[in-house]
């Protein structure tokens, strides 16, 4: 991290914080061995995962009556029983008297159907217009607590609820310190709950690319953490990071340029020859900008972001599937952008692979499904790292508050999000693109 | 509109300007007579709607070879083409050399197939990557040019191109002059050309709520100028206004709270007795705002918003559906808003009924379809009315200027939105949310 300049120190300061320059609260991240959560948790709402809900939090949380007074740090909302827009008014009577008594760091959740799978339009409506309501709550919600919306398949119930275990512990954790105001979809296949909550990923192999540093390198600690042997790949040039995080995370490096031909296979025989199996866990994370408005872009700059950031994931997870070199209930994992979902100035080149890589998910997602396992991506905001640290301080200081939580992410906060979908636990999250943000204001 | 302020006038001034405050440069808009561009366009690309673009556009627009050096007033991409990753290449090599051409006020528009009704993975990818490159490329523009992307159903090639002429149409002229980085998605329904492009809605009945001022009076105007018979309707306290409409129109009034259990009986019945015929274009845009944070939000405000802006709409459509009071081809048109997308500080009432339009139209679109009809909404951002008038200065000329175009929309701009779904030549539009808001940088 670059030293900070005395205006950056400035404008971080107390004295800052009194002239009124918002300072974001402090966000309590996971530590293996803590409590999820600092406060007992309140259950709202009636609907088919009500029942579900009360039991799977019980283990985990402490369970407090609604009307209780004191402070809670988690409340989840079942709003699957609201079917007609009449309905919404629900949210109102239930919410409203909790806000007061919310903790610092609260992690509040709703739950509804899926909108775009459920028939009737009543319904449908309302369960669109659940996300107009967390998204707003979000942005109100001080002291960095936070606010999410889980859209859930309608064939899950009860019966079921095991899909959505992962995500709610995700979302109920410190581990989505940095996830504020998104909606994340669950889909009825079966997921596998670990033995060990605290080591979800035992016995994975995973791969990531661009782990020499950064958050690459964070990405390969917290799979390490999390149980994970961990496969780190970066471009030969980049040795001495490689190796420096292949021994932190006790893993074994690989060093690789993603864009060359041979990449799935030298991925696939690296995997055999030093773990002696297929490989469980794919992160695309290598990637660079080389930004440019587009009047003075050259070829070069284009090519180059697009061979990295968007061609090779695609080709190398292409030939892995087709290769059967992929292991059980695969997990593949992309690195999109809120570049590639409101497009930036300057970006062309980088949105339009960041795009491409929500596409990527999209295009993949039943082909992993059928195979038992699952495709998301992760789309970092402002996340702090040597990049952003080298960035100008005042788009920096603008770029790290315009989101709910008024402070940059750390790299673990985008890496918590990959290690969640990397579970055998989330085979049932799907398909989705997950911003790591703060809730940035800025969007599509 | 209210008077300017000392403030409001200097931070608009040529002072503010030369000292860096953004000043956006004056859009171009549509005016009856006056040709659709003031410069030629280029078409670039290759795929299967090429032939048709070149055919179709030659008429209303004077075409130019790509490499011609004179100013340009509109690019036209066919991006149906680019079927890999790979591919995406060409975006760079055909644009990089437009972009010093531009003229001001511009319309850039890339065409691609549909992502999500893509079935092989490559096509489906390059096509979703679109997204990134466009909303970017939007953000780098000057002088009012704008860039959107349409992506057209695969069903939709040379023979049915008619599907997409009246979407061309609106984003290749100054209707669309506050639509900037947008995404429209064109189904295969067959389209209706009107007689007269000038008179597109000649001889369909229009209703429109909230039509005693702002954004409702310039709908209603706007429709009797492109040659519809308008319904004004509005609260009964509104009556002078509602008035003033009708007459400016030579329409009707009907004065009318959306809340009446009965107001699709008596929209419906107005229409037989004015008219002697059903409602073809209705255009749900009375609306509330109620705002106050959830903490301290109490009934009456939370559920006059959800009865006016959600439940109306969605009660009086799904009644004139089953009385079978709509004509033929019927458009259904919702306004949704930019908070409903990102969701919005204050607004968790306001917030969750215009996420609920979006579902509205979602949910709809299919039976709209079935009849011959379709549903969309506009989602207005920063529109220059009495309301944003009131606003404290500094919120205002924040709020005025972070987005693409540096300024505030006019009402006019919601209305063409709303005129261009309202026509029989875009029935194949159904299911769009359409953000009018200059490219606001806020968003999801």
């Amino acid at each position: 991290m670059a030293k900070k300049s005395f205006l950056e120190q400035l404008i971080n300061s107390p004295l800052a914080a009194k002239a009124g320059v918002p300072q974001g609260y402090p966000l309590r991240r996971y530590k293996q061995g803590e409590p999820l959560l600092h406060a007992p948790i309140v259950v709202g709402g009636q609907g088919r995962l009500t029942d579900a809900l009360n039991t799977v939090l019980e283990g985990p949380y402490k369970l407090l009556k609604a009307e209780a007074d004191s402070p809670r740090a988690g409340i989840v909302f079942d709003a699957t029983g609201l079917t007609r827009p009449e309905d919404l008014n629900q949210l109102h009577s239930f919410f409203h008297p909790q806000i007061k008594k919310v903790a610092d760091n609260a992690r509040l959740v709703v739950i509804g159907t899926t909108p775009e799978l459920i028939d009737d339009a009543d319904a449908r409506i309302a369960a669109r217009a659940l996300e107009g309501f967390t998204r707003s709550l979000a942005k109100e919600m001080r002291k960095a607590a936070t606010v999410q919306l889980v859209y859930v398949d309608p064939a899950i119930d009860s019966s079921n609820f095991s899909t959505v275990e992962s995500t709610l512990r995700f979302l109920l954790s410190g581990k989505s310190a940095y996830v504020d105001g998104q909606v994340i979809r669950v889909t009825p296949a079966p997921a596998e709950a670990p033995a060990d909550w605290e080591k979800p990923l035992a016995g994975r192999l995973a791969v990531v690319t661009g782990a020499a540093r950064g958050i690459g390198a964070v990405i390969a600690e917290t799979l390490a953490r999390d149980g994970a042997s961990v496969i780190c790949v970066d471009i030969p040039q980049a040795g001495e990071g490689l190796t420096a995080t292949a021994n932190k995370v006790k893993g074994t490096a690989l060093p690789l340029d993603v864009t060359d031909p041979a990449a799935a296979d030298k991925l696939a025989q690296h995997a055999q020859e030093r773990y002696g199996k297929k490989i469980d866990v794919l992160v695309h994370n290598a990637g660079v900008t080389r930004d440019k408005l587009l009047a003075n872009m050259d070829d070069s700059k284009w090519n180059m972001v697009q061979n990295i950031n968007l061609i090779a994931p695609v080709r190398i997870t292409e030939k892995l599937l087709a290769a059967g070199a992929l292991g059980e209930k695969p997990a593949v994992i992309g690195v999109s952008s809120t570049s590639g979902i409101a497009g930036n100035r300057g970006q062309t080149n980088y949105a339009t692979t960041k795009a491409g890589v929500i596409g990527f998910v999209d295009s993949l997602k039943d082909r992993l499904a059928e195979i038992g396992g699952n495709i998301n991506a992760v789309a970092p905001g402002f996340i702090e790292t040597d990049m952003t640290a080298a960035m100008p301080t005042g788009p920096r200081e603008v770029g790290r508050r315009i989101n709910s939580l008024q402070q940059g992410g750390q790299p673990v906060d985008v890496a918590e999000t990959v290690a969640y979908f990397a579970s055998t636990a989330s085979t049932s999250v799907n398909g989705n693109t997950v911003r790591v943000c703060g809730q940035s204001m800025l969007g599509a």
